[in-house]
């Protein structure tokens, strides 16, 4: 069988053979790429049995895969012959060894498979990998072709349609990676019977399936409930299994498909994220995540192709500085390279956006506030009054991030796991992500009598959301948002509204924070900030503990210690610095003999998994009202 | 009278104005020289009264001959009158201004000025507005011209050497920018016998004046005692007053003057400096401290023209990314211009290199070892084993710092003070620094009984210095220094010998300490160690406290937050995450029962002056010989 690459034509080959060398986007993608290749492919072929989650064998495997990727590709672009061979080699590697290797030992409730802990890797695996051997099939042999299929691509296909059936229709973002690993091996090798499969799910009946996935899981906006980190980690495989549909079943017209849902939800991912590219942490996530990474660079790529070019993409594309190595990304590096011999190309600036969530848009709402000070600096303001984000989901309904001059202010702590770092629990998430980073004390918001959001229960959690009031992000001297989170607490009724103001007398604009919150008991109202750097200087006298305690027992104050503490008159100023800035907090509440207490993470961390990280909190008692200006 | 720029003369503003638009360093340093002048003008013109120091008034006084400065070349380079206007519209208005202002009360041992708090920054003033003034003077009348000497100028001169006599002939650093300040007005208002009094000294017997200080105040080595950080901010007096000298007293040929001390000075300076530009900050110094401080470039521009060039000064210039406005500078960029039409200019790469101390080099030495890895990059292991750098020195001999892929990873605290940060004491330095940043538990070294070594007594500790046992630096696989301190400590005879190995088995350099300590009685030995980054793994088990107490009661152990603690078995290993890279320590001792502790900066800092970072210790009684690993 003569197989064609799946997403290269002849001609867009000869279109991108002609980048090599060049200095254009394509061109300094392609070598970067090789360069890259080629330290990899010095090292010896290993295809290495069972290892922990982030272990070294994980990590293997991880980047065989994405080596095979790039090489297939890279040797039609180059003709490099070492690149093709490469591929060929390693997959008979795979192929000889993979029946050999028995299903690894279930862990946790995700299945596992052959080669990873959980059948979510093993799909990256087959997806990347079918690619690559579309690329180099025609120069393999019928019989070496033969043995790739029958001990490889088969049995996993048959692994992840049969043996594990129950999970490959579920609606979620593993499921789209597990359909299009399965589309693509299937079209790879000639069996378009898993190609439908994929896309319409194994019964046929739209139930499942990459068209049901697109579907369901993106909200009206665009949005995805589990927050930008998780977004773009699944908008990889939709947008790859969106240009295989594209060039080979043109009849689903997939960029039309649900009114633009794949362009749709592109912007929406990169409407949330910061001015500098780097994606808020919503839910738990990295706060190192940005548009940078290479499933942001597909999307933009096909977003470029598929949905039309302006600045703000450009300008994407130059924080990026990459583009996807195919048509896509061909369109996006030659658009650029034309707009930069005509104009300046500044990074982007996204409008304000109130992004809804839930399938019909009905379940509150992420909002996104952004303003430009004379500099040209943007200041945006994040407000989460959605949806829960299920199982990663934080209880911060109501919680606030802010960014100002290149750095997050106001700051979401991110999850507690350190990716690939092995001796922490392989990298997966840490007992502490639950203890702490998730729970409402560690983010800029309320907690109420030292609890958590739903008392951490997610099922509850999940039944609720956030109601939005009004939003409000084109007025250039003023912008607000306002939400109520009724559900949230017993007994408690909250409303926050947030502003950014332009005012003559400041060269950045002034965030206005008014906090209420109605109940008919008396609670404790711990009114925090999240904050980084240097103290510098505030307007009550404070004392500092000479031996520290943690501030609680459960829900997240056990983790930090309480560092100092002082009672404030009228109002409270608290100003610090960070990098180079000063930022100054005032805040006061509608009660008496409120509080100011200093925290630092660090408490009952047994194993060092917490980062050391300031904050300091409003104490009040009763009910509370605040004027926080930034 | 018709007064000529002092440090330029017409034929060079010619080919400056040449230079006005092209894309050269010399081009790119004025085009953003009159942004941010243009910036500076916009605002009304102010001479505020007194002030305290690193606030308000302080800092606009500072700017305003910061912007004088570059005003008058300016002025002449881009022939913009606003720039001349300024200059005279100010310098008038300090004249109007400048008797009715009474001297500052004295504060410190400083003698105050008119201007500011001590009169080094009064020098500062006058040296750069006597340039100033002599670059826009022909365009002034005759009136105007004595209105600014009389009520100004000459006012200050005699403060300067009559007034405070006493202090103009000191031999120190703020030395050099007195007689540069006296010298250059001198010659600005036609008053040649204050350069003389300046380059030789009042009493003209070279016991003061510039030729006396530069003949000092540097060891053999062109190492200056108070280290890189106070070295840069003397070089900008010492080499601006060179380049005068050389102008209008060739005969001194200050250039060759003492086998070409300032040529020599300035190479000293550069060595020290850490792969990526910032130098180590040895005694109490500045972390962020780099060679493109204003003070460097001039440093670089003067060696250019006068020294010579190769590719570590093009490389220097490329990090600065700037020259210094004038003929030396103009130099340098026309030669980092053809130099880059014909390869690629890379990051300097300075050869390890030992810097003795003493005015006859017999005071110990500053240790800078370098190696290269297969990458390019270069780790650098920095040892004190010189003299105590007076009021500013640290009570660290022996202690080290490591450098390795553009970061510090056994750090320096640097000095406690929050330059330019008016609510931390006007930015000057704090208790803290005393009471923590100079103790030697602060540092990368071992503390004997958990005192400082020579008891914290500034005289005792400028009395002795370390002793140079050897330094080899030339080997491509194995590197070294090694040093005595036998002073330090009461019956402690001390020897830290540390290596650098290139082994195939390592990517990067492997670092090797060896820690000799001798005594006749038994004591308690803390082997520190100042990271930053997460803790990952050890080989030992350790307990976290559920209350922290401060590690000790005086010399610095007072501020240690006590966070966990361990006992280890034969040896002990510590890895952490600094950023994107890991860091294995392994350690031990000839004793039994040694802990690990671990520790953290904050305890009994009641204004939070202190950064809140991580350190660890091997605690071992008695006598101890360590191993470690990086």
């Amino acid at each position: 069988m003569n197989t064609q690459a799946i997403l290269l034509s002849d001609t867009e080959i000869e279109l991108l053979q002609k980048e090599v060398g060049k200095k254009s986007l394509m061109g300094q993608t392609i070598e970067s790429s090789c360069n890259e290749l080629d330290r990899f492919i010095e090292l010896p072929l290993e295809v290495p049995g069972h290892g922990e989650a982030g272990g070294y064998e994980h990590n293997r495997h991880k980047q065989n895969y994405t080596y095979m990727n790039l090489a297939g590709r890279l040797f039609l672009v180059t003709g490099n012959q070492v690149y093709g061979q490469f591929v060929r080699d390693l997959l008979k590697l795979y192929a000889d060894k993979y029946l050999g290797f028995d299903f690894h030992v279930q862990k946790n409730t995700n299945p596992t498979g052959r080669l990873f802990h959980q059948i979510l890797n093993e799909h990256c695996w087959l997806m990347f990998t079918s690619l690559a051997y579309s690329c180099v099939a025609h120069t393999m042999t019928e019989e070496e072709q033969e043995h790739i299929k029958t001990l490889l691509f088969e049995p996993m296909l048959n692994m992840f349609t049969v043996k594990y059936a129950h999970d490959f229709d579920r609606i979620h973002n593993h499921g789209i990676w597990a359909v299009a690993a399965v589309g693509i091996c299937g079209l790879a090798i000639g069996k378009r019977e898993y190609l439908d499969m994929s896309v319409y799910g194994l019964d046929n009946n739209n139930t499942g399936g990459f068209l049901a996935q697109i579907s369901q899981l993106f909200a009206p906006s665009g949005y995805y409930m589990e927050g930008p980190y998780y977004h773009r980690y699944a908008i990889r495989p939709t947008c790859v299994f969106a240009e295989v549909i594209h060039r080979h079943m043109p009849e689903i017209d997939i960029y039309n498909y649900k009114d633009k849902v794949i362009g749709n939800t592109i912007q929406a991912m990169l409407a949330t994220a910061y001015p500098n590219g780097e994606f808020p942490a919503l839910n738990d996530a990295s706060r190192t995540m940005s548009i940078t990474d290479m499933g942001v660079q597909v999307a933009v790529s096909v977003y470029s192709k598929h949905y039309g070019l302006d600045d703000n993409i450009l300008g994407m594309a130059k924080i990026q500085d990459a583009v996807w190595i195919n048509a896509c990304g061909l369109e996006l590096s030659n658009a650029y390279e034309n707009a930069v011999k005509q104009r300046d190309i500044g990074l982007p600036f996204w409008p304000s956006v109130e992004l809804n969530e839930g399938p019909q848009g009905q379940n509150g709402a992420q909002g996104f506030l952004r303003m430009q000070d004379k500099s040209g600096d943007v200041s945006q303001l994040v407000m989460n009054y959605g949806q829960h984000g299920m199982g990663h989901g934080n209880f911060d309904t109501l919680g606030i991030t802010f960014f100002n001059r290149g750095q997050e202010v106001l700051r979401e702590y991110g999850f507690c796991r350190w990716v690939n770092v092995e001796p922490k629990f392989g990298g997966r998430y840490l007992d502490e992500n639950k203890s702490y980073a998730r729970q409402t004390i560690a983010h800029n918001i309320v907690t109420v009598d030292e609890k958590c959001q739903n008392d951490f229960n997610v099922e509850r959690a999940d039944s609720v959301h956030g109601l939005p009031h009004f939003f409000s992000g084109d007025d250039s001297q003023l912008i607000g948002m306002s939400a109520f989170a009724l559900d949230h607490y017993p007994d408690c009724d909250m409303q926050r509204s947030v502003f950014m103001l332009k005012l003559s007398d400041f060269d950045t604009p002034l965030m206005v924070d008014l906090y209420r919150i109605q109940s008919e008991s008396e609670h404790l109202y711990d009114y925090s900030h999240q904050y980084e750097g240097q103290l510098v200087r505030t307007n009550f006298s404070y004392s500092t503990f000479s031996e520290l305690e943690p501030l609680g027992r459960e829900n997240g104050y056990q983790h930090l210690w309480k560092v100092a503490q002082g009672a404030l008159g009228n109002s409270a100023l608290v100003s610090w610095l960070q990098n180079n800035t000063y930022y100054t907090w005032v805040g006061t509440s509608s009660n008496k003999n409120d509080d100011i207490i200093f925290t630092r993470t660090g408490a009952n961390d047994p194993s060092f998994n917490l980062r050391s990280e300031p904050a300091f909190t409003l104490r009040s008692v009763e009910s509370l009202a605040c004027l926080r200006q930034c």
